[in-house]
């Protein structure tokens, strides 16, 4: 379950430097003054106008089992200066988020730059002590998530989407967690397993290029018949290249360069998952070999009474070439009356970024888009620069001021709210003092937006954005199905 | 431990065509067949002319605890085609990797494009299955530490480096394979305390903004005295004040821009570790307030007996800053005859990038740089491309042709070996066939780099640069301290 796989994140995991000063903070006796941070990036990513906050499940979970076991306490005893007052070191063997209050905006909300994603309200040294923690949860989650939210507006509402980066993420966890969030942002399914195994995320996958190229010739096949889907054996090879032949002369190929060692990955692979069969087809040639393999297999799976599901190309012009294969589709479904070549799907893969994504929209016949590298290490931007400031202590509004003007903070506590119009669109997240009345649905308001004059504007409609999902150490709202709220 | 870190990877973390494969293979009796896989990059990362080759001990910690639970085979069963057989399942629940054999060049060995790194030879169902997780421990691992040694090298030999990207890193264990493999790459320390837990690298920090900006006046300071290093206590903060004054009128400033918040923050940390006082000094002015500030209570310290360490610089111009920060240190050095301040560091960090590091070596004072994002996340490419292609089945080569030619291979197994020249410097990596005799020392040869015309070389000295690390099942090379080979 996802609690065991979030144990991982050990309080440990953080900058020692939140260990020196929550010691300077207990040595002063400030530790237990009360403390409020607020979570928030400066700037959308990929230069984009939005952005999607999510991580919230994984910060509740790292919450609520935050503490330092004796071997964490004792290592931390190695780090320190000698100075160190050995009693500190049993205040953070005791210490937990039992005081520690969240206010959140909810996982999949989609949020805007500069507006506060995240509150932390609690002892100042339990709050101090979090922050690298939370950063690294939400900034990663939150950026892939948007990530994948922007290839699923570039390939449209349709297409189906599979996430299949994990072997170029930034390490194991890297790719776990671009499985979890690209499917929050929109993403239909995973090629990882175990994104599968903890998250319910749907799993695909069928073939890579090293099971092709593993076959030498038909000998290799086994077994070597295949029952119909009413249970009578047929000699599949034997029936697989009298459809070959066909296929070779509908469409006038050269029979010398059909490749039987991929032939019989073919076979191999269909008559071991007739039901799923979707090979990769550009191993050696599409033109040549891979498609006349696939189209003589396909069909003797649908003279058994199977239905093929399609086939994945991985280089070259993808838009090109799958025009070029459904074509071919739809000349076999044609001129051998087979309607299951209706619904043979085509996939590609290979490189994918978001630009390519919506270059897919010009002429193609792609069903399903298999995106990896560019979608999980976030090429155009591989990190959110959330930051994670203190507004307030002890009921006084704090801030930072700085030599870059951009990097000073807004003190006080906020509220924020997301105002509709009249047509139902949302078109202002106000933030707010906490302190200020919120505002009314129908009553005229003035705002300042940042850089912009003053304006007055009535809202149809105001949600208040930050729910409390954490109090005093206790998960109040469990997010189950996380979604992306456009 | 290490190990207990790894078991994190679970088997369960790969694609799940994978597991399709090699139910293909297993249907067909191929499951046993002995194959082997090579796993290389394509092109240098950072659009370098190097790499280096990291991640090799992940790599043999998860092949030698490579099993699956009933768990994880129930959560197979259930993802799987229905048409699987049943006693597939009991062959995987049965498996590991005791019929695996690898051969590697050493972690830490710079590498260059398209020469194999790993060789991994055993049951081709087995080796299959290895291929996601292996690319996943290697790509991010060599991606990250080339880039370490790529900010080394334009930070020059001497200044220290500190890794501090974990708040910004792509995941919780992206973050601690950054510093770890940041480590050997060529930075001394990390901020991250997890590290230093599981890897022993020295960890460093002092304090962030926040503990700056969470003070509001000299009423917080606590314990408002300090021993000397003799053992009698003084009131710490009147003495800091009489240094305040004189540090002001050495450097005319005006006394009512310094804040008197900044130094309760600087008194309260000094207090507490008054042998590791290095704060940061730009959350509000560093010239009106934070190094006057900072002056004052080093020099207190100093007259009690204790050194300071430093300031950080967190924004603006880092360069020109130090230089007036050492500009001061050293007025007050010559004007109060205070020795320690010759051994003041300066710490600069703010978005370091590869870029401004090399910058960094114009006029400065900097002795430590901290760097978080664009190391940590590799902004320049955030991937390397590893792959892991099939070269050889049962004593055959095997290679992929493709629709796109770079994506072709090179069949066959490989040796490859480090030609090094009478001054002492490597000058080939040469790629043969494993069949074929090494070259020898002192003997010419005839090599044909890629793309070039062949030419006839006499190496002074021949490496092989694959060894044996895992033989059937057993790890034969523990790695233990990972050096970066220059």
């Amino acid at each position: 379950d996802i609690v065991s796989n979030l144990q991982r994140v050990p309080p440990l995991l953080t900058d020692l430097y939140q260990f020196t000063m929550a010691y300077a903070y207990w040595r002063a006796g400030r530790h237990q003054e009360p403390a409020v941070f607020e979570l928030f990036f400066r700037d959308n990513p990929f230069g984009g106008g939005f952005s999607i906050f999510a991580g919230l499940d994984d910060c509740l979970l790292f919450l609520q089992s935050f503490h330092f076991t004796d071997e964490d306490v004792d290592f931390l005893r190695s780090v320190l200066p000698p100075a160190t007052d050995p009693a500190f070191f049993q205040f953070l063997r005791g210490l937990d988020c039992s005081g520690v209050t969240v206010r959140s905006v909810p996982e999949g909300t989609l949020v805007f730059a500069r507006v506060p994603l995240m509150e932390v309200e609690g002892p100042l040294a339990v709050v101090q002590l979090l922050e690298t923690s939370l950063l690294c949860l939400v900034n990663y989650a939150s950026l892939v998530c948007s990530n994948a939210a922007r290839f699923r507006l570039a390939a449209g509402p349709s297409r189906r989407l599979v996430e299949m980066g994990l072997r170029r993420a930034q390490g194991p966890d890297g790719g776990l967690t671009a499985s979890r969030y690209t499917h929050v942002g929109g993403f239909d399914l995973t090629s990882n397993v175990q994104a599968g195994f903890l998250f319910g995320i749907p799993v695909a996958g069928t073939m890579a290029h090293s099971y092709v190229t593993s076959f030498t010739s038909l000998e290799e096949v086994y077994p070597r018949t295949l029952a119909t889907v009413n249970g009578d054996p047929v000699d599949f090879i034997s029936l697989t290249k009298v459809w070959l032949s066909h296929v070779s002369g509908l469409l006038e190929a050269e029979p010398g360069k059909i490749r039987e060692d991929e032939l019989a990955a073919f076979l191999s692979y269909a008559v071991s998952y007739p039901h799923n069969f979707l090979p990769v087809i550009d191993s050696y040639s599409v033109g040549c070999s891979g498609l006349l393999n696939f189209c003589a297999v396909a069909l003797a799976l649908c003279e058994l009474g199977y239905q093929p599901v399609g086939v994945r190309l991985d280089s070259g012009d993808l838009c090109r070439q799958s025009v070029d294969v459904r074509r071919v589709f739809r000349l076999c479904r044609k001129h051998f009356s087979i309607p299951a070549f209706d619904s043979l799907i085509i996939m590609a893969t290979n490189n994918i970024s978001e630009q390519s994504m919506a270059e897919l929209n010009k002429k193609n016949e792609i069903d399903v888009v298999g995106v990896g590298t560019h979608l999980v290490t976030c090429t155009k931007q591989p990190s959110l620069g959330c930051v994670y400031k203190l507004v307030e202590v002890r009921g006084r509004p704090r801030m930072k001021s700085s030599e870059d003007p951009e990097k000073s903070t807004v003190p006080g506590r906020k509220a924020v709210y997301r105002l509709v119009g009249a047509d139902g669109h949302a078109f202002l997240d106000l933030v707010c003092l906490g302190a200020e009345a919120s505002p009314q649905a129908g009553v005229p308001l003035s705002c300042f937006p940042l850089g912009c004059d003053g304006s007055v504007v009535t809202p149809a409609q105001v949600t208040c954005l930050f729910q409390e999902v954490f109090t005093k150490g206790q998960v109040r709202v469990v997010m189950t199905a996380p979604t992306f709220i456009y």
